[in-house]
């Protein structure tokens, strides 16, 4: 198989889809030693500094891993670009109820683990958070990027709190690309507003080191958006 | 600021890492546009070309998007590389409180929203796994892979049974990861085996509609061999 392209450039990436195409059709397998440079220099009939620059851009996406003089080896044969791709076609709903899964669960855990300073840095994110607010518990219009960081604050911490480095990393994997979307969310007021008191009934709960009332705590945050968005897809 | 490398390979690197720095620190956010490729190489003392290598190796990462003509943005601020760092330095354990939190929320979903073909594909699998397994449920030896691959057949099944983009995209970004862990896992007499009837019940709730049961059906499936590993790690 020869590869073509305009120029230089676009040929490193025809590189880049040949290989991830070989590890997204699980032709090679998570663990598994990939051919090396020459070899694959040979089969796709291009130089080995393409290949090479074409294995760094897998290596950066979390796909393949070099060893210094064992060899590169495959880490994953999911495509990042693909999932963030996914995550951000999914509509509002769709990401709520990943944050749900992921909160939830992670609620669960963190009244079982949570530490001091767990508890601290959820307190400190409701109280900045509070200060920003208008009696009704709004945000005023010049405050609502602020507002909307606090708010990631809070809900990081609590996934922080379940202590478990798998949960923590898938979330702040995605929750980062969130935020353009909450601080739109609370800019509408036609939307629920964010209730102190809810997330204060998160915090009592997991300091409280009750697992079935923290996650139910946080369900209930994260369900008021949810089911206003339904009611307005609804035409309610 | 002039970056300094040995060589241009690792310039690139230098330049990937740089940008990232920045990206991962906030100083741009979720749908900005980034610097020209023009000032990015004044900025960094760089030439044009590395730049826009660089630039590439974020794009295929998923944390830049670039658009003909309008420049280049930012998609996503986490680096994909160290979140799947993240979930291969979690212990087992961590993994499966993971796949509990996005399955347990999918199979609640599942029940609500599945198609006839939803079932279909995990009928198929549990059906194909239990031609593998003894009279005692355990896989024989030599179909350990191919036993793994239909489990993760059936849970990926009830995944993408919930129809929701975002779930779906990050189940499958780390589940192609913990295959190798299964395998282990399933030639493991130590661990629970696998129970077909837990599997069944599973499906069985989804298809009957009933979100708590259907929650609570996979949770049971997972909670097994996480708490025979805690078991196992408290010496008992």
């Amino acid at each position: 198989m020869a590869l073509q392209a305009a120029g230089r450039q676009s040929l490193v990436d025809t590189v880049v889809d040949a290989l991830r195409s070989q590890l997204t059709a699980g032709e090679w397998q998570v663990g598994a030693r990939i051919p090396t440079e020459h070899a694959l220099a040979e089969q796709l009939q291009v130089g080995r500094n393409t290949v090479r620059e074409a294995v760094r851009v897998l290596v950066h996406a979390g796909m393949l891993r070099s060893r210094q003089g064992e060899g590169t080896f495959v880490v994953s044969t999911a495509d990042p670009g693909d999932v963030m791709r996914g995550v951000q076609r999914a509509g509002i709903r769709d990401v709520l109820e990943l944050r749900i899964a992921l909160e939830a669960e992670a609620a669960r855990l963190a009244a079982l683990r949570h530490l001091p300073a767990d508890l601290e840095r959820m307190r400190a994110a409701l109280d900045a958070q509070a200060e920003l607010a208008d009696p009704e518990g709004h945000p005023d219009a010049d405050s609502l990027e602020l507002y909307a960081d606090h708010d990631i604050a809070f809900h990081k911490a609590v996934v922080e709190a379940a202590h478990n480095t798998a949960l923590t990393a898938t979330y702040g994997w995605f929750s980062s690309s969130v935020r353009e979307s909450l601080v739109n969310y609370l800019g509408d007021r036609a939307m629920p507003k964010i209730v102190h008191g809810d997330h204060v009934a998160v915090l009592d709960a997991i300091a409280a080191g009750d697992p079935e009332a923290a996650q139910q705590a946080i369900r209930e945050v994260l369900e008021k958006p949810k089911q206003a968005l339904e009611n307005l897809l609804a035409g309610d």
